[in-house]
């Protein structure tokens, strides 16, 4: 497997990716209605630094990482993570998260923050507690599940 | 005094007000060397109503309203307030929060968070104490201050 910077090249493969996690609207705060171009833009925004994890059978997973504030708060990075749907289970994620804190260190962050990972979404906050993330905050009734309602959102964190 | 939206002619006064705030660095986490476009241009973002406050010798200070998150994290808003450096202590953001949250209240916001409130600037984090907002998140070491190096960011929560 390798990670490598996206290209506008992969533009398919990673609306293929984005499609259903922005239409399920279960894990990230993101207007459900997005277009391919909207999300796109979003997510390889010129703020961000976004990757593509690729195995020989095509691009598995995708993700960004960026400061997550300007000014002083520059120090800190902040990623965002999407697995295709045929690939979760595979440790996509994992591999990812791995390759984002090796990247964000190599930078000089000081440290990497999630601001708002929905708390029903179990198996992403497990994995990034086995990542040594602490949840240093949460947000009360954030977020609307489609499924669950009002729930919490957490804010985690950990130095690297 | 009047709470009213912020127009075009409104440009001078607004950098009047944003720019020592940015060029100090202590409260807000923006590049320090942002432009008077690029300030105005982030403050007056099309994801914001911005208003200014006004007195009969001009405005003495501005805020933003916005939606906090897109998706399902559009039930929560999220402010920023400035005051006008000679008009501090004068109650101007005591009244601009009050009208904040008259106004999301009126909008069908569920609740108001502030993402990033530097730990440092005490007199801030007691008014928003005062206006019942909690302290829902700490972010460890996540504003580089120029004078007192890193410090907390807290996360502050009110339910509307």
């Amino acid at each position: 497997m390798a990670v490598r910077p996206a290209t506008a090249a992969d533009a398919d493969a990673l609306w293929a990716i984005l499609k259903p996690a922005i239409r399920a609207g279960e894990t990230y705060a993101l207007d459900r209605d997005m277009t391919r171009e909207q999300a796109l833009a979003y997510w390889c925004g010129t703020d961000k630094q976004t990757f593509v994890f690729e195995e020989a059978d095509g691009v598995l997973g995708t993700y960004y990482l960026r400061a997550n504030q300007a000014g002083g708060g520059g120090h800190v990075c902040n990623c965002g993570y999407m697995t295709a749907p045929h690939a979760t289970g595979k440790g996509v994620a994992r591999q990812m998260c791995a390759d984002s804190l090796d990247r964000a260190r190599a930078q000089g962050f000081h440290a990497m923050q999630f601001n708002f990972v929905v708390s029903t979404n179990t198996r992403a906050v497990a994995l990034w507690q086995c990542f040594g993330f602490a949840e240093v905050g949460r947000l009360p009734l954030a977020f609307d599940h489609p499924a669950h309602g009002f729930v919490d959102a957490l804010v985690l964190h950990r130095a690297l």
